[in-house]
Formats: structure tokens, sequence, C-alpha cells
């Protein structure tokens, strides 16, 4: 007779973070299917988005002219889809064992509406402890690109270009270095990858660096 | 020949809130009619809602299920709008010298979401600031009536009813001590009256209220 199953182990939280063109999309789905190939019960979301609720509210945020919101609006709003999120998504998965996978969480809100935005970083961080209660990645991937390959990437795009990707170079330098900085403050947590690199050697690095901390066979 | 024209006296700022069924719309409507007829350069706006950003806001906030949003999540939503308003609509009126009538506002917040929806009131007091920048009113009229006649009235509407007006009757009553809290903890912004006065009844101590707060000729 085997024993009753114990408390479901908790799932990993898993982020990928950098600016617009840096290839998380693509990087998204390679590392999913390198956690699928070595047997891990996996969920992939973004934000802003990944619940019902939040899929709403992320409409609101890329879609419409460049200034339909200011940072601080913008903040609130991404603030209330986190939210939604992390409540009827994330932790229900996590605490069932599940790795949650995730395109952008809280440190593009730092990036993009505190320190490219001008938001005052203190509020950016209260607003995280209010929306997440606490949850933070086990691991966020940084993917660190010049903003003018990551502009030429997404003007390149078919399906047109949403709010955030209309911005000024300036606006993107910011971003970037935001994520540099971020990378730089919470080195337990945040890896910064070299987004330049071929996808394949991308992918592999990505995969090594999941592997080695959670202790998964190699790809 | 006339002297330059000085800057223009800021406009007043006055609110109007209270529980559901608690005849808000009518004396709104009332007090405009009171204002304009005294001369007074108004605008009428509302919250959730007042500006475009804000309205789109409004629809995600009140239609849906009554477990749509947790509370948390709407406070957030609420204040995305409330920033959205205050910035594009409110202020703006108000330093043009145009007096700005205000169906809810922050205390609605407090009430809904705060004391009657468990979120911390310190929490909803950190996102009025962070929405308003200290935008606060001039006056604030709370309109106070019993739940059970709230609900009556609001049940009788043709309209169909909205997400908070489907809550169960002790959210009510929790919703009408916080307005009563408020009132008896801000005396000089905001005066509570008796929601169980006919309409006329009512309409005449609101603006007998008004025209002697702001040195305004009577009704």
């Amino acid at each position: 007779m085997t024993a009753a199953a114990g408390p479901v182990a908790r799932g990993r939280f898993i982020t990928l973070e950098g600016g617009e063109g840096a290839g998380k999309s693509t990087q998204l789905a390679l590392l999913a299917r390198f956690l699928e190939g070595a047997g891990v019960p996996l969920l992939r979301t973004r934000e802003p988005g990944g619940s019902t609720g939040a899929e709403a509210i992320r409409t609101l945020i890329l879609t419409g002219a460049v200034d339909r919101w200011d940072a601080r609006t913008e903040a609130l709003l991404v603030a209330a889809a986190r939210r939604d999120h992390v409540e009827r998504t994330i932790r229900p998965a996590l605490e069932q064992g599940t790795w949650v996978l995730c395109d952008r969480f809280f440190d593009s809100t730092m990036a993009y509406q505190g320190i490219a935005g001008g938001v005052d970083p203190a509020a950016i961080t209260w607003l995280r402890g209010f929306a997440t209660d606490g949850l933070t990645p086990d691991l966020t991937i940084l993917l660190d690109l010049p903003v003018e390959i990551g502009i030429a990437r997404t003007a390149a795009r078919a399906d047109g270009r949403q709010r955030f990707e209309l911005r000024e170079p300036a606006f993107h330098e910011r971003l970037r270095q935001a994520f540099q900085a971020i990378a730089a403050a919470e080195p337990a947590r945040c890896r910064l990858l070299d987004a330049r690199e071929g996808v394949d050697a991308l992918a592999a690095a990505i995969s090594a660096l999941v592997a080695t901390r959670f202790d998964l066979p190699p790809a």
C-alpha cells in the first residue's frame, strides 16, 4: 500500500522580461517546449492579461493612441490586471504544482511606467505589493538588446504596432537601462541575457539556466 | 478702459455620495439646475467615468457578474479611472473657473471597496492620494437612507441592476455605516442628509446648503 499523497510541491514561477523586439515570445515558446519535454506541468501566460478580467484590461492598456493614458493611470490599470491574474490564474496554478511561465510581470511595470515613464519607483513598489500580496518569481530572465535593433525588429512586424512600440527611441533607451538596473539590483532572482544571440543559441542558454536553477535534466 | 482680466477664480468642486437608491441622480440634476440658475459655469460628471478613458474603465467595473472582480482589483480599477478623470476633466475645468458637480468620488471607494469590501482603509487612502494628487472636494453631500428603502427603490428600476445593486443586504448596511462614519470624520467637508425626505424637500435642503457654503443667492 502506497502512502497517502502528501502536499503537492509548489510549482516554479518563471518570468521573461525585456523591451520591444527582444524576442520574448519566441524564447517563451522554446522554453515552454523544453520544460514540457522535461515533464514539467506547465502553464504559459502573459501580462498584462492571463485571466478573463485581465485580458479585458489588457485591451484598454495596449490599444489606442500613445497618449491614451498617462503613466500613472497605466500603472494602476496594470496593477488591476496583475491582481486578477495573480489571484485567479498564477497562484492557484502554483499551489496545484503547476509551473508558471509568464511573458512579462512586475519588472515591466517598474521599467515602463516607473523608470521610463516617470512614475515614482516607490509608488510602483507599493502597487506591486498591493497587487501581488508578495508573490515573486523564482527566476526572471531579462533579454537585453540595443534599442536600434529592437526598433528595427518591431517595425518589420506584420500585425501592426501597439502603443508602447510607438514611443520615441529615448523611451526605449530608458527602458533598456531600467531592465539592466533591475537585473543588477536583484541578482539572486534575475539573469540578464544578450538577445543579440541567434535564436537557437539564446534558447540553449535559457534552457541551460533553467535546468541548472531547478535541477532538471539538461536539454 | 477696463483692467486686464486677472487670474480666473478656481471653480468649486462638489461631490454627491450615497448608497444605491438614495436618489443621487435626481438630486444631482436638481442641484445642477439650481447652480445654473445662479449663473455658475457648471460641469456635471460622474465616477467611475467622466472622461473617455474612465468611461471605458467604468464599463469593466459595473458590468458582468457580482464576483467578476475582487474588491482589491476594483479599488485599482476605480483609482485608474479617477486618475484619468481628475487629470483630463475635473482639474482642467476647475482651473478654468468652471464648477464641477460629481456623482460619486473617492468617498465611494472608501465605502464600497474599503469599509464594505474589506480592503485595508490605509491602502484605499494611499490610492486616493496617488490618483488625485491631493485634489479634494470643497463640499461633499452624503445621502443617507435605510438599506431596505434603498433596495426597494433599485429593485423597481426598469433599466436593469448593476453589479453593486446585486450585493446582499449586509453589504449595503456596511456601506451605509461607512458613509455615516466618513461624514462624522470630516465635518468641514461633508454633510450627511436624510434621503427619506421627499424629493423637493431634499432638493431645497441641498440648494440651501450649497448657497450658504458658497455665498450664492438662495433659490
